[in-house]
């Protein structure tokens, strides 16, 4: 879909994603008088930044997606679940960034540059498709490539993930905590249950009593499944909090299906669609959270053999591989998924 | 050894371990007119906090040597390289914080709760312990408990280092980049190649051109397996930097030879010498850097099964587990074992 010629809602236009989201709308040509922002109710009649101008905020209701080509959701999974049926109703497709609509197995879960398939099963009298966590996206750009050019056969991921996932309240006070911090002052955690300033600590989501993962680690692993169409794929994740405020960071294990050189397993990763390689091992120089900020790609280094895997074979290839991966979370990991997917649709979706 | 008792010299005595290790010799009651303390040239005369009271520094001189029962270096691969031998050639049993011996096969590399037993091959003619590497320790006090119970097979691990492992300047350059971000000034690394306040990045030591492995990863790998002694154990690291100030956490993927039920896994590494358990799932409250800074235990907690490695058996045991372990890398990562090495000394070492 030319998104220069489509009408849009963006719902949740004042939070850490829907104010990206503004953003790329704006980029890619959507003329101001066809995007329709919405923030809480609290904030109608304010005006957000839009391009070189700005936007009035409209009432969170379910009006302003009459008439709209796509209504992008940046709100909470509660909210998504009332407001996606009500914008698909009136016939707009709808990108719903929240979990609500993520397992259920009529609504495609997609990621562009690995699943974009997956688009064509959208259900035309239930246009919802469901954006993927941020973690997720991150790690399945970086990995995908190498799942093509050689199976993967488990997946090991431990995370290093910017506030920036709570939202624009968790990066305030990661702000005000370090600021705090540096002046003496004991922090008082609010958003997050631990302090988040010069700390590390285990996700905030709800961890499950009986798997002991948490909601995090869950995402990771059921929404691997579904984006890349292996209900039986093995992952396993530990989602954890880092002080920094916007990029995702992941140390990924992966053991191939086929063993594979290291100069195969470089071009199969540098060739990978949104993907950019930093990996200057003389210089020490690799993705970064803070390289990672700010731009469209995901980053990715570290490139090297896991011998623990098991042995190189007499060609010297390897099944076990480490890499490092790094990703704006609120943009590839969130905002810009979502209007990729918006640019993906055909045009007369709606 | 009682040290109580003891001469004891602490050579690089205002870095980052230094100043933990005379703290803790004071705890120990080291009386001051029994410590030697001796910082950088440019150091000597200047006095350093001791208990209550404060010690004047030396020259860092062989002399210092002389009569002392036990050496402790916090310095320089290279400056412990000159030291270590003209210590123990004036009969001072050394124990070296630095990696200069820690793989010379007559050398032994001892965590007191793993291998208290490698101290029995110390050559009484070349009295020379090496300490482990800071992010060895910690994971070991945390993962050795499951490999006495069920045997490790894999060890796979992330890490979430903090500034301290590059000593004091390290420390102060994390602090003065967060005050300049908050005010908006753009970082200027020294210390660190990558700027340090509110980014990850991979671990700064030098990345091997041929295995791609940084040298802490590397250190992980070789020094556990010389600790475990077990030449063939199968370890992979991927050893990060975060805007931590003293603690490192590290995400561990363990693989066991023996399948375990979460009870057995549970009590085993709750049974681990110098280990807490911190694991309330309703509370996500588990290990973090700031609960173990200043702590003289290794916290280990998100203890949770990791199907991907092999399904459950019949009677619900698994063979993968996930852990998080949180230590002081001051500390125990450091000081604290250097000084319970010096504990185990026989009396009459010297």
């Amino acid at each position: 879909m030319n998104l220069a010629e489509a009408t849009i809602a963006v719902v949740g236009a004042t939070g850490a994603v829907g104010v990206e989201m503004l953003m790329l709308l704006a980029e890619a040509g959507v003329p101001a008088e066809r995007v329709r922002a919405a923030g809480s109710e609290r904030s109608t009649g304010k005006r957000v930044p839009y391009g070189a101008g700005t936007l009035a905020l409209r009432e969170p209701e379910s009006a302003i997606f009459d008439g709209c080509d796509v209504a992008l959701l940046a709100v909470s999974s509660d909210l998504a679940k009332e407001m996606a049926p009500a914008a698909a109703a009136r016939g707009a497709v709808v990108i719903d960034n929240s979990s609500a609509f993520r397992m259920d197995p009529a609504v495609p879960l997609v990621v562009p540059e690995v699943n974009p398939a997956a688009l064509q099963r959208l259900d035309p009298r239930r246009p919802i498709i469901a954006n993927p966590n941020c973690t997720t996206i991150i790690t399945l750009v970086g990995v995908t490539p190498l799942r093509r050019a050689f199976g993967v056969q488990r997946l090991v991921i431990a995370s290093y993930q910017a506030v920036s996932g709570a939202g624009a309240a968790a990066m305030d006070e990661l702000r005000a905590q370090a600021a705090g911090y540096l002046a003496g002052a004991e922090p008082a955690p609010s958003v997050f249950r631990e302090p988040c300033a010069f700390n590390v600590f285990s996700h905030d989501s709800a961890v499950d009593p009986v798997s002991g993962m948490n909601a995090e680690e869950l995402k990771a692993v059921h929404e691997t499944r579904k984006i890349w169409d292996e209900p039986g794929a093995r992952v396993f994740a530990t989602c954890v909090r880092v002080p920094v405020f916007r990029s995702h960071t992941i140390a990924a294990s992966v053991e191939l299906t086929r063993p594979a050189s290291e100069a195969e397993v470089r071009g199969a990763i540098a060739h990978g669609a949104s993907v950019r390689v930093i990996d200057d091992r003389a210089a020490n120089s690799f993705p970064t959270a803070r390289k990672a900020s700010g731009g469209r790609e995901v980053l990715v280094g570290r490139i090297r053999p896991d011998p623990s895997v098991s042995d190189p074979d007499s060609a010297g290839r390897c099944r076990g591989w480490g890499v490092l991966i790094a990703g704006d979370q609120l943009l590839k990991g969130a905002a810009q998924n979502a209007v990729q997917i918006a640019q993906m649709l055909p045009e007369g979706s709606r």
